[in-house]
C-alpha cells in the first residue's frame, strides 16, 4: 500500500564545540527527544571558538543549498548566559535560531529578516537550563519544537533590532579593486569579498593582476586545471566571488595568508 | 491520509576509532543493511585511542540525553579478538552494547544495570567475524537487530558481573572539598569530579578559594560571562559539577593542566 | 494500522573537503533539496587533499559493507572543471558517482562495473553549474535523483572506458612474500597488499619473519591481544590482509612509517 509520508524536516547545525564534540551529540540528543523523526545536518562545528564572524560566513555560504523549511542552529556562543539573548529571524523560506551576537547578521546582507522574534518563553526549553548550555537547554528544543510545527510566534515576543557586525565589501577606485580575504577554506583556498559582479567591470582578465600582500598573480582563470601544479592563480571559486589558489596545494599555509590579508586586483 | 509511522529507532555510536575514520563508516553500513530505517547518531568517535575511561566519561555524561529506547554502542575496545566478552546492558530506558571493560561503569554509577547478557549467540552477529572488529562484525549487527525489536535475552545468557573501574570521587574535609579534574572538553574547560551539591556545603560563593595545581581563583561564578576575557574562574558547568575556565580561551592548554589534576575547594 | 513504508534510500559520501568542511553540508542540503527522505552517510571527509589513490582505497574497502542500492558519491577531484569527465558505475549492487580519475578503479579490481555511463545530462544538475565544485553542483543532484528512482541511463550515454590506476599487487617468490603498506589507518596501524589468501602458502605462521623497511617481528597473530603492549606485531586485520602494528600504540608515528613501505614476509 502506498502512503503519502510526511516530508521529514531538517535542522541543521552550526558550531564552535569542535569536531568529536560530545556537546553536538547532547543537542543531538535533545532534539531527537523531541522530535525522533527529523534530519539533523552538521552545518559544521569547527568553527573556531568563539569565532563569531566565522560562523556567520560558514552559515551565510551554506545556508542558501538547503531547501526551504529547514532550521537553522547556529552556537557560537562566548555571552552565554549573560545577557544576551537568543533570537529567532526567518530569513527567506528558512528558519534560524542563534544568540543574539550578530552570527546571523552576515547572512541578512543577503536577505533581510521577514520575522524576528525574541527567545524568551521557557515553556518550549528544557525544564532546567544550566548558565553555560544554552545551545542544549534553550535552542535545541526550540528548534525541535519549531519541527513539528510550532508557531514561531509562540517562542517569544517580537523582536525589533538584533545585533549586526560590519562586513566589509570591497571597493571599486579607477582602475583598481580593493578587497581582503573573508574565509580560508579546508584546502587552504583564500576566499575574497570580490564578487564576481564586481569583476564584470575588468576590461581584459587574462592580463589583470591580482596582489594578496607580497603575492601576485596575473590573469583570471575558469578553474584549477587552467594552471599547473604549485602555480599561485586567481579564479572566481564556487562562493561566486574570486578565490586565490596554489593549485594542489595549501595556499593560506604556504603563503602565510590569513583572513583580514588585502586583495587588489589592478588593470 | 495521516498514517502513524512508527517512530525510527536510534543508534548512537561511541569510539576512538577518530574522526573521519572510515571503520565507522563500516559500521553504519553494517547497521543499516539490517535496519535501513534507523536513525544513526555519532555520540562522539574522537575518544583518545584506547581510553576507556575517557570513552566511559563520554557515555555518561552524552547518553542521558537521547530519548529512552536509544541503543548506544561503545567501542573503544584494545583487547578486541582476546577473552574479554562483550555485554548487552539496559541502565534507565536506554541500551548498551559495549566490550565488558569497563567503559560501561561509570554510567552505572548514576544508575544501576537492570539487565545484564553476554553477547555469545553468533546467529546475530556477521557470519563471519574478524579478531580485531567486533565493532563491525558483532557489536553493530546486534545493535541492529535490537532496534528492529529483538529481545536482548536472544543475544545470549544473562550476565551476573562486569567489569568496573574505579571512579574517584571528590571528598569532603572540614572546609576543604578535594577533587580532581576528570575531564577536558573541547574549549579546554577543566571539568571536575566536585558536584554541584557538594558545593551546596560552601558557605559563601563568592569568597571560596578554588585552586588547580598551582592555579588559583576566588568565587563561583554562574556563567563565563560574569568574568572579563583572560580570567581564570571556576562555575557550576552544564555538566552539574565544578568547571574551571579561562574566559574565552583554552584553559588545559594555557595552564597545561590535564585530567587528574587534583583541585581543592577552600573555605 | 501497519504500514509497508518504502525503504529510505541511502546515499554516501567520500570527500577530501576536511573534516567539518561546510563544502559537505553544501553537499547534503542540495541532496536533502531532492530528496529529503535520504539516508546521507559519511563514508568518509578525511581523505588527504587531492589524494586519489587513498580515497579510492577507503571507498574500496568501505563500500562493500553497505546495502545493496547505495550511492556512493566520490568527491576527490582536483581535476575538476577541467576535460575529466563525471562517470556513474554500477558496481555490484551498488551505485558510484565520481571524476573520472582512477578513484573508482580500486573498487573495479574487487568487482568490475557492469554499467558505465558518462555523466553529461545538465537536466538532473543544478540549474548553474560552477567551474570548481562538481561534487556539489553535478555528483550531488544526480546522486539525489538516482535515489528517487531515476534510470542511470538517463545521466548521460554508455562509457567504455574509464581511467584505471595500477595497484600494486604482492608478489610470491620463493620462501618469500613481497608486498607493501597501502595504508595507515587512524590507529596507525600499517595495512599492507598482502592477502590472507598469499598468507596461507607460509608453511608455519609462528617462526615467519616479517620485516618493514628495517623494523622485523616475528610470527603471525590472530589478534592484538596475543601480544603484550608496545610489541611490534603482525596479524590479519579487519581487512583480510596483513596488518603491522604497535599494540596499543600507533606504529606509523613511532616507527616513521608511510604509505608505500616496503613488506617481506620471509620462511
Amino acid at each position: 500500500m502506498a502512503v503519502a509520508e510526511a516530508t521529514p524536516a531538517i535542522i541543521t547545525l552550526t558550531t564552535d564545540f569542535g569536531i568529536g564534540s560530545r556537546y553536538v551529540a547532547a543537542m543531538k540528543g535533545v532534539i531527537l527527544s523531541i522530535n525522533p523523526r527529523v534530519q539533523i545536518v552538521d552545518l559544521t562545528n569547527a568553527v573556531p571558538p568563539q569565532d563569531i564572524r566565522a560562523g556567520a560566513i560558514a552559515l551565510a555560504e551554506t545556508a542558501r543549498w538547503f531547501p526551504a523549511g529547514t532550521i537553522h542552529v547556529v552556537v557560537v556562543d562566548p555571552g552565554v548566559g549573560g545577557k544576551r539573548r537568543v533570537i529567532y529571524a526567518q530569513m527567506g523560506q528558512q528558519h534560524f535560531i542563534a544568540p543574539d551576537n550578530g552570527v546571523l547578521s552576515r547572512l541578512a546582507t543577503i536577505e533581510s529578516p521577514s520575522k524576528m522574534i525574541s527567545v524568551e518563553n521557557p515553556k518550549h526549553w528544557l525544564p532546567e537550563v544550566s548558565r553555560t548550555f544554552h545551545g542544549r537547554d534553550i535552542m535545541a528544543p526550540a528548534a525541535a519544537r519549531l519541527s513539528l510545527g510550532l508557531p514561531p510566534e509562540e517562542l517569544g515576543p517580537p523582536a525589533s533590532h538584533w545585533i549586526e557586525l560590519t562586513w566589509p565589501e570591497a571597493q571599486h577606485v579607477p582602475n583598481r579593486i580593493e578587497g581582503e580575504v573573508v574565509e580560508v577554506d579546508s584546502f587552504g583556498n583564500l576566499i575574497t569579498n570580490i564578487t564576481r559582479e564586481m569583476l564584470d567591470r575588468v576590461p581584459r582578465r587574462d592580463t589583470v593582476l591580482i596582489a594578496c600582500e607580497e603575492h601576485e598573480t596575473q590573469g583570471i582563470f575558469a578553474t584549477f586545471s587552467d594552471q599547473p601544479p604549485m602555480t599561485f592563480m586567481a579564479h572566481v571559486g564556487s562562493t561566486e566571488r574570486l578565490e586565490l589558489a596554489i593549485v594542489d596545494e595549501n595556499a593560506s599555509a604556504m603563503l602565510g595568508v590569513q583572513v583580514g590579508a588585502p586583495v587588489r586586483v589592478t588593470w
